[in-house]
């Protein structure tokens, strides 16, 4: 790990021999199980690569931990196995297949083993109902050294070179204090003093940066965001990564919106309508969790277009589509001579499977970035995310292109 | 003009000084109209600059010739004047509105009697309907002299320091003997001996280069994309650049495709079936005319998504529509564990009202590129055509990148 | 008029000779403006009778009152003119267009003229913002014959045969205890007790139909839907319809609807999304006022596919739009071999030009059944409204049939 | 069968106990697949019968053969065994599913063997190409023999006490001389002298009707549309009915365009394109044999909007979509004060799990036609069809009200 080993610079194929653990807070959620799913599919040689970033030109130049060798691990709230989790997936979306499904249940059987039960502190209700977590009358403390100790048993019984800690739990409600976290001092006086108002995501965040696993927040929730956690990391050069994956009608308008300013068009309204019916539509039907999914996915317009005249973002749960994410997005702007016109794009995708790679790819990233020494905010990440932590350019076009010239630059080092 | 006064470097302020002449062949046509129009209501007052590139930051920062200056001419081979045919816009599209149109009317009128009548040699049968124009049976040579004269006359009556000369008239037949005329001499010899299968746009931009002036080819016509062009204008040191603007579903197009590449998602189709009314449409009705409308437009697709399954362009004639072109645009591609989705989009555009700014952005651009002795092809440009000259990347945002740096680079030079 | 004045079995041809007064309350609102707008545009030649019901076969052939002969006169509680509203209405969407509202500019305001201050009681603060109105302190007994008045004076100075009353007035929030009206007796006593909870849209039914004037209710508001009214309606004799008028998205639910269950498909979601920038978009988004308006929406499909697994229909303010309401709706739905499958469709439509035809097509045909003696609910007009008062049916083929039923019938004794 | 046996009117119940064979040609064909497919799972209670219309109130009220008793054989020229075609159908379009699939392959097995080679006589090189087939060389008469006793020798075998004739194979090009064979005359005697011009579809019909076996042309080939045929069926009093089942676009058409056309908007235009990946697809990238086709999906726009300005239809090969026919389309319509307004949508279906149940209900439909002696004309079926012989109407709300009727009239009677 990043904290006790920094690698020399001759160790440069010792990542494709590493032993890399992934830790998923939110083992049993959609996007963990088809992460799973996928490189044991691809182990087995089930499936392809196709939806990697990591996989195609120029990044699949760099030495990357192999995802056929990951061995994973995580907490949940939620005792439904992993293998009914997948087998409700592959029933309701289609996705992952049944030949598929078939080719990695012992696999599923034998990640189940290795999640513990997590902590739900701060949640809110439609995420800790029917839940079964750690006693909510813990201490903060107490919390925090039984998840340290869930991730060092995990790494020692698996002799892991490497433990990557990732965040695919549910959305929390927003943190309205956050601000009163903002340095690693108030951070832990907070902690010593049992403050009720941490979320889970922080809880677990800042024990994996504490303890030197790079950490990748692919949620809205605060977590590794806060200033605190953030502080921690720069301090111990631990990597850390979030907020937000950008999979479906975000990634299409960080596309977009450049268009429109590129060719100085005024946006006059961007509606954007999101319907989901997969257990995250359902937190999210919750107006407390939705607030920061809502927040930056409205950011990366505004961003974009800061005249934008009206950008609304809609998410709501339509259970009959499950998995399926279907967007509509109606765009009404103004060009030469004040000529009104519109574009309106409709998305369908499986929402769970355009995350899945990006976990793999983050996993693969980050772990290069530990492995050079790294620690700290990755900006070259950015492309991933919906909030990018400390960066403010949202073209995915631009966010794209830090990444190629990261992997340019580290590939030719490699050679 | 570039041939016989390149610019001194302390000169960088004459550009806004500069009477600027822009010669439009086809100048009583839907896109010709709607600049003349635009460039007279912004200097009226009456409308805005949205919708030029030219206007925005980073752009914004050079020194250009500005639009309310431009003096405008120009051949057509459509008798019907200028004011008639920005009434039948206004009265079919709704663009220009009313106000707007009475606010240019004498304007209008006055350009009108510097539209002089052209060639339409090889220009299809689609175009020449009920057309007035030069005697087919003229020699090459002896058009050659007549346009090359209609420029010269232009530029003397009204003392302008740099004509450029744009092209936008209706879409020719491909050209299929086009590498015939590969170099130079090749082309010259065939205007020597009355070679009869050149076509106008030929004959338009080889009068423009040969006597100095800046070409811009906005349409798929062959033009300066012969070889034999392109040899001359690199002896002469004259910039040009084409060719078909980039204005609708391949814009989108351009900044969509590389979404999909990025993320390592297979595309199986792409289908994409516009439809318009305009007289463009009318004659992209013609086979032979839409062949190389329809080769440009695949081009882009194939370009940043060379893995693509399956990829149709359809151009059809639908009359109620008018200028407003209407794409629907239906891709199906594959991502992790081989899951199927969609994505469509359907852009509402008033064809000319998007072509029209860019137009009058071109003018200015290339005066710049005239002034600074930047001859030959203009790869900052790109971002302005789905064919760009001389460039193979159709990234969107990349070539938009290419135009930002130029403007970096000169603006701080201008400083 | 109906309650003093049968008409004979010979009179048939009376009606084209007729004075038929429209009084419409909400006279300054976008559809009345666009009515009075169209009526006196046919008169003048300038439009024809397109989007009217009552100018196409079967129902043409009925003797109805010409539109060009309508007098207006109304109630409003805003004091923008009329011909500010339809200039309003010209700038922000195109409709009426500039030549059709200079030939009818003097015709406007003469109609304003005759414009009386209305009451607003119970309409809730995002109506009455900024309104002027009558007193909210009149009792009302004193309100109710203040509007009476205000009929009674504008059928004698403009010598009318026949007054129709049409509200078209903002839709209220929906009044809960409706059903405490449920009868004549205790309506009136509410009234004569001075109850404060009923609404404005009550009292301008109530005091129509008791001086015999046929009513029309265009919006959700309770109005004629009260039980009370209803039983005073079929007392006296005379004809009154509502509610809701079926413009837009729900006019095109209730002719695609019974093709799902026509072909027994089994719709599992449908998912309905509005948007729209006009005045009647912003007093929905109060949730109050938009309560009756979901209601009669939803309704409609629940009537017709009454095993439909969600139905969902959300309004939302787009300033951007001004008229043109936007909607998208996605259909899921599941067919043979539990095959999923989807429909989808945007529509995009000038609300007060699809709903200003109907109200004159409504006011014409409540004229012939009050000429006819034919008292009371009006079935065979079900097709124009989302919530037919008397009727169950919402499948608009069905709704149609009878209406041409209606004209074959009666066309026949005409002739 | 009809031509022998009439049954009386005391049989009421015989139909639900009657042995019905089902001959389909082109029997390994998408749609007869996914019928027998979907027949068999109904049997085994794997699935239900959602997408029947004979299995939903009013038509459900009718005594019909029960679809789990059917017997099914036919003709096809493609050797791929039926349990080949229906793992290709799982695999590329997911229906059926894999456990459905499991369930039925043994049954698919059996009727496999009861499919005998076919005649593909004039159906086009489309069709043809790979395919067993007759000998082209063989006289029609000795065809015809060959088909008839294909049909008897089903009936005898399993013991059948009806057997009705379905057409699903692939549409064949256009007869352009159709009306030289109007009369049954004319047919015999081409039939007789050999006529080389007759396509396959009129031999099965001819074959079908001659022996008394009720036909059904679920598709746009010529068939029992010949009026040669059409008066043997009416001679022998055999019911029949086609052509081209209505299961998509046109589908939604067929419900949409009454409602323009009862508002009074004025369709401008109508564009309708079609994309499908499926062999039916590929047969209808060939012109001649797509003609058929478009004209019945053109007609009955045509026949609704008899005003309508621009009617188009494109049906385009788009292999990744397999089965998947996904349809775009545009409408342009003009409303009061010559306001221009747009409606699309876009419908996504799996054609054959459309097609199947309808194939289904027609052979019950026809059967009970059969049953009660009403041979010819089967008008109350119209709402099957693109170009229901014998019927103008294609609103398909009142086409679907003649069969409402049949049933109550019926269903009366059979209590
Ligand atoms: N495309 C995508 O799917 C996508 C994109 C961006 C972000 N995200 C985010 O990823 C997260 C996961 O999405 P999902 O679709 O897998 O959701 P999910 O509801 O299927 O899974 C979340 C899992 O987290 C578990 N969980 C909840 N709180 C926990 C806690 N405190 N500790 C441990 N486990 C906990 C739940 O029991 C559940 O198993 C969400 O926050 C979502 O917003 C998803
Ligand atoms: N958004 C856009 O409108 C757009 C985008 C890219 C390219 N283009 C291209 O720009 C060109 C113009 O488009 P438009 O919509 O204005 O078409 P248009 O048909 O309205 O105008 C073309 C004009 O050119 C004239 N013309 C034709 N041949 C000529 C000749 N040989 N010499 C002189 N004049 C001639 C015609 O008479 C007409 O007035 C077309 O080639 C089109 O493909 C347009
Ligand atoms: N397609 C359509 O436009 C459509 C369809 C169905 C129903 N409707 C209903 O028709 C009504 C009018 O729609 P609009 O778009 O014209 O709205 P609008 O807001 O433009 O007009 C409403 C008018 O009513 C006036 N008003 C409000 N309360 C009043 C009162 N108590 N007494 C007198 N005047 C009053 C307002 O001042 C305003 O001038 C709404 O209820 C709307 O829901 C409209
Ligand atoms: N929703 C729908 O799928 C739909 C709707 C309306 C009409 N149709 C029509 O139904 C027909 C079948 O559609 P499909 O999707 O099953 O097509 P398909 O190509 O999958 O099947 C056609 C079958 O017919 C066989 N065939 C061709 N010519 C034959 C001949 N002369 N004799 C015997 N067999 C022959 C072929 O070998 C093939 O097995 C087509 O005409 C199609 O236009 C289909
Ligand atoms: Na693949
Ligand atoms: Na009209």
């Amino acid at each position: 790990m990043s904290a006790d080993s920094p690698h020399a610079a001759d160790s440069t194929d010792s990542l494709t021999g590493d032993r890399t653990g992934v830790w998923l807070v939110g083992a049993r959620g959609n996007v963990a199980t088809m992460a799973i799913v996928g490189a044991r599919a691809i182990a087995a040689g089930h499936t392809d690569t196709t939806g990697m970033v990591t996989e195609r030109e120029p990044v699949s130049a760099l030495e990357l931990p192999p995802v056929e060798e990951f061995v994973f691990g995580g907490h949940d709230i939620d005792p439904t196995s992993l293998v009914e989790q997948a087998e409700r997936q592959c029933e309701r979306n289609g996705v992952p297949d049944e030949a598929t499904l078939a080719g990695v249940r012992d696999d599923l059987t034998a990640v189940d083993e290795r999640i513990e039960v997590g902590t739900a502190i701060n949640c809110g209700a439609a995420v800790t109902d029917e839940s079964q977590q750690l006693e909510e009358s813990l201490s903060m403390r107490t919390v925090l050294d039984q998840i340290r100790d869930d991730y060092e048993s995990f790494r020692t019984a698996h002799d892991l070179d490497r433990l990557i800690v990732v965040n695919v739990a549910s959305t929390e409600p927003e943190l309205p204090t956050a601000d009163q976290y903002d340095t690693r001092d108030a951070l832990e006086e907070a902690l010593d003093t049992d403050d009720r108002d941490l979320p889970a995501s922080v809880l677990y965040a800042y024990a994996a940066i504490d303890a030197g696993h790079p950490f990748v927040n692919f949620t809205p929730s605060t977590g590794n965001a806060l200033g605190g956690v953030q502080e921690l990391a720069a301090d111990r050069g631990v990597p850390h990564v979030g907020r937000d994956a950008k999979t479906g009608e975000t990634l299409v308008k960080s596309a977009l919106a450049p268009m429109f300013a590129g060719r100085n068009l005024n946006v006059l309204s961007w509606e954007g309508h999101n319907i989901l019916g997969n257990k995250d539509g359902l937190v999210l039907e919750d107006e407390q969790n939705a607030a920061g999914k809502l927040a930056s996915k409205g950011d990366v317009l505004e961003s974009i277009l800061p005249e934008v005249g009206h950008n609304r973002v809609r998410i709501d749960y339509t259970p009959s589509l499950a998995d399926w994410k279907t967007a509509w997005d109606y765009i009404h702007f103004e060009g030469f001579l004040n000529t009104e016109m519109t574009m309106q794009f409709t998305w369908e995708g499986s929402d769970s499977a355009l995350a899945a790679p990006l976990v793999l790819d983050l996993v693969r990233l980050i772990a290069h970035a530990d492995e050079y020494g790294d620690g700290g905010l990755q900006p070259h990440l950015a492309s991933f995310f919906k909030a990018p932590l400390g960066v403010d350019e949202h073209d995915f076009s631009k966010q794209l292109h830090w990444l190629y010239d990261y992997a340019a630059t580290h590939s030719d080092t490699e050679v």
